[in-house]
């Protein structure tokens, strides 16, 4: 079955990507095989998009709903044929996003992007004679999904990039210190802390960027690192110990790190790590952002209290290759294995989103609230 | 050749044992096989010896020196028959030290404990007309030596034990944070920081010990989680980078860290990791001990400044087991890989010798070459 339009296309970036998408195909970057080797995998239907989630072929929150959506979208616009009426299309989308879903159950971007898929799909059906309609109608939202992922990173960048260039005096470039993977790899593309780290780099005022290897799982050193070399941006990486010890010797200027979930007084959760790297900015008294669009703020938490860490099995610190590879630790030693911190507001110079920079008012606290209604009014 | 004297042992501590020795013999913990086995190596002389300590059969600066002197011990405790006279003697053992220095060139501790070594022989050599004589000064030497690190250490833990104790309110225990590996595994026994947290769960007044990865060479989870283990006593592993998190969490009360350098104002070079647990520690209000025997203080050293960092090879994060294992960051990424930082004396709490422990003065400095020449004269 074909389906009529122009062909939406991210192959525009130069940044490395993990989701390669063209009307009708889809190739997702397997990142099991990181950074050994660059091998892509095709996407033909929803099905293949499950196993590719399932499997950890494609990871991070954002990039796992892009994947899924437009698994669907191949499988639609590639279909021979369609029996039935509007209503059977629909529900045949439905099925399928709830299929999807439950590649990921806990992964509530995945949940959310289906959700409002759905809404569209059925007022669609409610609304139009053809099946063929509905697919039309959901091949472009899953494809403006990717596309308003995108420029929502892209402009997180453009703030970014701004706070730094602000930041500037008689020197002429600066260092930045990053951790975790929030790049290409974890997104839509282009990245949210590291697509500010990317916007920098373009504005040509980045003197080196420096990853963390972020332990237990090692997404600096893989992914991050990996990224930085593929995009030509000076880059070193250093162990997560080591961070104190370059903020001191004055190698790095600012700190950004992506977010898992901020909340309404602007406490942060993010990978494990993230809260020393903020006490150790303060203590130096250079600043630390954080980069994340507006769909990770989440207003129906007061503070970072209220938000639950995830504790990892010991596997990933007793062996290497996330708990899969040769022992290295101790037989019989206890393991507290956090999957994420929380960074207290206190510590926090700015919250970089899509719609711009969330600062401190007079009274050193973030309004995170009146800056969602403002620019949402807008 | 026998030699007549009773035989010294340390094998009356408890605690893991890297240098097992009774006089005539020598047994090496083979520490290039923890944590996945326990294989004692026998040094029946020093060639055995260096042969161990140039293949990281033993590490650690302490016991290192250790064992390079008790291997020549046991050398000349079991020669057949030795013709020559007392200055016969004695250039033979010389010559034997220089040789056993020149399996570590840079370790300090091996090259002063050669010179302290040497100084004894030719003086006993002057002194008596039987090469016998001359060995049995040797061998008493070499095992004092032994014993005084032993000692040592234990003083260091009982000092320890005692800044723990005195910090215990309404709580009847307290856990202690630690990093890298500074017990029996890199000293001649029993520890240095890893013995105060021995001794304090000696007392009875150990919750839990906690001890971090160490990136990138894993000591804490290779060698001190295995030394917990062995000894019963209650410990977990984290990541490095969970530590903020930990201390945020008030799952410890206090920190303690070995020391490969004192300055004479209290600056302490040790493994790379270490600030930042200092840093951490001051935010959340909680000791940081240093502890270390005054031969790690170098008072010629005026400040930590002037501490050079040794910069380790790129393969100890580019790849698993120290740069030998298999590849697991991306190809062509650079690597800051500093093995010590410098912790600033203002965040010191204390530092902890085997003559008691070093607080600041009222002026909220250490003065620690009055320390040191109140001690000496005792």
């Amino acid at each position: 079955m074909a389906v009529e339009g122009t062909k939406a296309s991210n192959n525009d970036l130069h940044a490395l990507q993990s989701i390669c998408y063209k009307r009708g195909s889809l190739q997702l970057l397997d990142q099991r095989k990181l950074p050994l080797e660059t091998v892509y995998l095709d996407i033909q239907n929803a099905s293949d998009g499950w196993f590719a989630i399932k499997e950890m072929v494609v990871r991070g929150a954002p990039a796992i709903a892009d994947a899924a959506a437009l698994s669907l979208a191949v499988e639609v616009f590639n279909l021979e044929a369609f029996q039935g009426s509007p209503e059977d299309a629909a529900s045949f989308l439905v099925q399928k996003l709830d299929y999807l879903v439950s590649s990921r159950p806990t992964a509530v971007n995945l949940s959310d992007a289906a959700t409002k898929l759905k809404e569209i799909i059925v007022k669609a059906a409610s609304t139009c004679s053809d099946p063929k309609v509905v697919f039309q109608t959901y091949i472009e939202a899953a494809e403006a999904m990717l596309e308003d992922d995108v420029a929502s990173n892209k402009a997180i960048g453009s703030y970014g990039a701004l706070c730094f260039e602000s930041q500037l005096n008689d020197s002429k470039k600066i260092s930045i210190l990053t951790h975790c993977n929030t790049g290409s790899l974890a997104t839509a593309g282009y990245g949210t802390a590291l697509g500010v780290i990317r916007a920098v780099h373009a504005q040509g005022i980045l003197e080196r960027a420096y990853c963390t290897e972020t332990r237990p799982f090692n997404q600096g050193s893989r992914l991050t690192a990996f990224e930085l070399v593929h995009d030509n941006i000076p880059a070193t990486l250093i162990a997560d110990s080591a961070a104190a010890a370059l903020i001191k010797a004055g190698r790095v200027q600012g700190v950004i790190v992506g977010a898992d979930r901020v909340a309404a007084n602007g406490d942060t959760a993010n990978k494990i790590g993230t809260y020393s790297l903020a006490v150790c900015a303060k203590h130096h008294g250079i600043p630390f952002y954080v980069a994340a669009p507006l769909t990770s703020v989440d207003l129906s938490l007061p503070s970072g209290e209220h938000i639950v860490i995830e504790e990892r099995s010991p596997k990933e610190l007793l062996n290497t290759r996330g708990g899969l590879g040769e022992q290295i630790a101790a037989s019989g030693i206890s393991v507290w294995n956090p999957a994420f911190d929380v960074t207290p507001a206190n510590l926090i110079t700015g919250i970089i989103t899509e719609k711009g920079v969330i600062t401190k008012t007079e009274k050193e606290v973030f309004d995170i609230k009146g800056f969602v209604q403002k620019v949402t009014a807008q």
